[in-house]
């Protein structure tokens, strides 16, 4: 097993691949105070990742820079051995192409300081078998951002078959280090967690326009002014937590679950089985946390004020 | 057909059924300079609905009370009728059962004067199968409001076979001109389009707590720290718009069309047809109302800082 660096002491980061996610990355460690050291065989990847960073920059700064944070502190190399030498940390945001990922994780691999974890943006496959090709997996992790990277706290962190969980905890630990929210996953699955919801609702959309029951524009507006002003807040879980009303998931699981059946998705329900009440509502209670349902409403209602003042002032007002 | 009323003379409501949804309609209809006259079988129903406006209250004072609003201008009456009598428009907000809903409606419809609408806050029914017991059908309209009524500004409209479509644009620009962000469908889908598409997301999360694959909290945290903070800005379209580059949704749905059929979600996904792929392209352009890839991801960015502001200046951050 290798030791990992101890990340107080890193100061320079790679990002292997640097178009919209990739480059976002480097925005945003540039934002944290590191120095990044990027590849991309792009023939004008430093004119295009500037122009990203100019782009992101204002956004960084007025949620805060770390105190020694300069915007031009980044470098584009030719050579990805020399893009990768000497830092505490690697992110590979390559395109979405399993070969491609395979060949690069082990590129990557081979010319990284051992102990060095890379963490790796794919949106949807597993680091089992985007590893394949790579000397030593242990080190190889999903770091898995939302778009766009500087803003959106998520980061997915999940590991292969091959990969140390020692690895897997340095990565969780060190995406928390630098501001991230992070969800450290068990399991290897598709799509991970985010996307999964995301796409079922994606899926659901594209038949309602394909069925001729909703355009685009209504069901974007279904969502940014209907639910889509709650979930900055309290998630799909706690919405229904309190749609049970004082009786909580429980409630609303033993009075609504009959009508779980009814179609209004395509996508089929689970049986709702005793355990997979009791695991719902128990996750409810914990993340509640032993908030009542009236502090979860006021906590609701009082973030539901913010953020429609906030979108209020925008200039333009809400997109 | 019926004349309906001149909403600008209309300052009196009224709200049949005075739980969560309702008594949040009545809060709503307060603040917004109405009289509220209400109905519900509960013999607690004045007290409960009287703490329900407490609650409400400092949040629509937050978002600003038309001029001659008075927390204390309702009332409940022990009689259906003369909850009714004078109104110029009607909430009816009962539970969620079909045979309560068709008898209630029938009595209201009863009880009414002639040319008043009446909106059901039913979150999943069409007007169709709900009106069948009522002598005049044509006044009856689908109004779904989003739980909390009064912050969240989502109604949908539908009327069924017997609703006079002018009963529904009278509907449709009543909820707008009371200042409610108003969705008018042509079709009666069960679940009309937010709940459709939240449905989906549920169960989705369910398959995932059932299959041991992420816990409620991870499901809840996905959303709020992740897609969740872009959702009160652009819906699912407009996000996977901007996923697509510059090229926009139909390089998305060109490049991950094929990947739409992997298994990121149990949701089946419908075929990619030229003409799903036009209408999707379309209405996204049409949403975008000329405004470029580079100035929706400005808009974007704004409007997710506001947000992240907004609720970092919240007492105890994020709920």
């Amino acid at each position: 097993m290798s030791n990992y660096p101890n990340m107080h002491d890193v100061d320079t980061v790679a990002c292997v691949g640097t178009g919209t996610i990739g480059g976002g990355w480097a925005a945003y460690f540039l934002a944290m105070g590191y120095r990044v050291q990027a590849w991309d065989p792009s023939p004008d990847a430093a004119e295009k990742l500037g122009r990203l960073i100019d782009a992101a920059w204002p956004a960084l700064t007025e949620l805060g820079l770390a105190p020694h944070a300069a915007k031009d502190n980044w470098s584009v190399h030719a050579e990805l051995a020399d893009a990768v030498a000497g830092v505490g940390f690697i992110q590979e945001s390559a395109p979405e192409d399993l070969e491609l990922k395979r060949e690069l994780l082990a590129k990557i691999d081979a010319a990284a300081a051992p102990g060095v974890v890379v963490g790796s943006s794919t949106s949807g496959y597993g680091m089992t078998e985007m590893a394949t090709a790579a000397a030593s997996p242990a080190r190889l992790v999903v770091g898995h951002p939302f778009n766009p990277p500087y803003l959106i706290p998520l980061v997915e962190v999940a590991g292969g078959e091959g990969t140390d969980p020692a690895a897997v905890a340095w990565a969780s630990k060190w995406y928390d280090f630098i501001g991230k929210s992070v969800i450290t996953m068990d399991h290897e699955v598709p799509g991970f967690i985010a996307n999964r919801l995301q796409e079922a609702l994606w899926r659901e959309a594209l038949h309602m326009v394909d069925n001729g029951e909703a355009t685009v524009e209504q069901i974007d507006l279904a969502i940014t002014d209907g639910p889509g002003l709650r979930w900055p807040l309290q998630g799909p879980m706690l919405t229904f937590h309190l749609a049970g009303g004082q009786g909580g998931m429980a409630h609303m699981l033993d009075h609504f679950g009959p009508s779980l059946k009814s179609p209004w998705t395509r996508l089929d329900a689970p049986e709702l089985t005793e355990e997979l009440r009791g695991n719902v509502i128990a996750g409810c209670d914990e993340e509640a946390a032993g908030r009542s349902v009236d502090e979860l409403i006021a906590q609701r209602d009082a973030g539901i004020i913010a953020v429609r003042r906030a979108l209020a002032d925008l200039p333009g007002g809400p997109a």
